[in-house]
């Protein structure tokens, strides 16, 4: 692409670094940008940087959160034996808007995947360990393991539960079935085949 | 959406501003953003500011440029009798890929639009009509009508020739028709009439 201008190019370069935008993308993005009003790409410039200088991870969860412990771990209201294993920062946020979860998160930043050389001590797993291990901030008795139906998934299932089992805590996964709403005819064979194999009571 | 952080919040409340972005992709640059590197998220904040702070519009032909005049316009090498009047910068850029064109530009900032509120004083037309007339930076021949063939393209360039007539320049439009390579099966009617009624001599 062409550019008329060194200043639209480099905004250009860096707007396409951002996941999934493409160069036409950002030329749009910034031209938009160029022809807003100066308080507004101010403010827009000066939240990105915020992400950087501001934010932080909770020093239990690994959640973000602006503060050094994120609300939920320091909510008075949740359960604090329970810990649910996650991947990242959008599955807190799928599991807490289904509203029936009360207990806690780990979020480990990710799953093993020795092909994109993540290894263990890349995650947030030895503070998992350690938040068993310890009962800081509080005693675990249940640990729940949320991570995606993946070969790489289950890789980091398989190494935290033989890490866990030693501490004789209680490690559970999340039941896997066919959706609600969603007809057998058009599930695939390994989901339909788990939601029979660990069909549950009629709740009459 | 519930976010964990009124700084995570902020920003994608800020990126999901952009045209065409939801407030799901504007959560995955922030996140992105929040894991990269310092020095990466500062560029990309001083680039977007800078697009405020330091690009200008050309003097003459409006077009973005980091100096007063662009390098199209201060170029030795163009044919400046001829301008080439476009809708936006990316018009522009289109027209320079091809390479087939060494005359200067105009570029309008849009076309005339009752329903979104612009008008004639909303665009450039009036510093187009002067450079005609006093032939700063330097006297034209032939004003060529880029703009699109939609109803408001089509009230601009109506609007502009009324202005333009009575100044003796030439002034002409695109040549419209089948595109290179499509098939005749596929073209619209009104495409395929225009190809005809303006056809050319063959070329052996």
């Amino acid at each position: 692409m062409n550019l008329p201008s060194k200043i639209l190019e480099e905004a250009v370069e860096q707007l396409s670094s951002l996941p999934g935008v493409g160069k036409r993308s950002a030329l749009r993005y910034a031209l938009f940008l160029m022809n807003a009003d100066e308080p507004k790409v101010r403010d827009l410039s000066e939240a990105l940087l915020r992400l950087k200088t501001h934010l932080h991870h909770c020093r239990y969860c690994h959640n973000v959160s602006d503060t050094e412990v994120c609300p939920i771990c320091s909510s008075e209201k949740r359960q604090k034996n329970i810990i649910c294993v996650v991947e990242n920062v959008q599955d807190v946020m799928a599991v807490e808007n289904t509203q029936q979860y009360r207990g806690l998160y780990h979020v480990l930043g990710g799953v093993i995947s020795p092909i994109d050389g993540i290894g263990v001590s890349d995650l947030e797993i030895a503070s998992l360990i350690h938040r068993v291990q310890t009962g800081d901030p509080a005693p675990v008795e249940e640990v729940i393991l949320a991570l995606p139906t993946t070969m790489e998934g289950d890789t980091t299932n398989y190494y935290i539960n033989k890490q866990l089992h030693p501490l004789g805590v209680k490690v559970t996964t999340l039941a896997r079935g066919v959706a609600v709403g969603d007809s057998l005819e058009y599930a695939d064979e390994i989901t339909l085949g788990r939601s029979i194999m660990h069909r549950i009571p009629f709740e009459s």
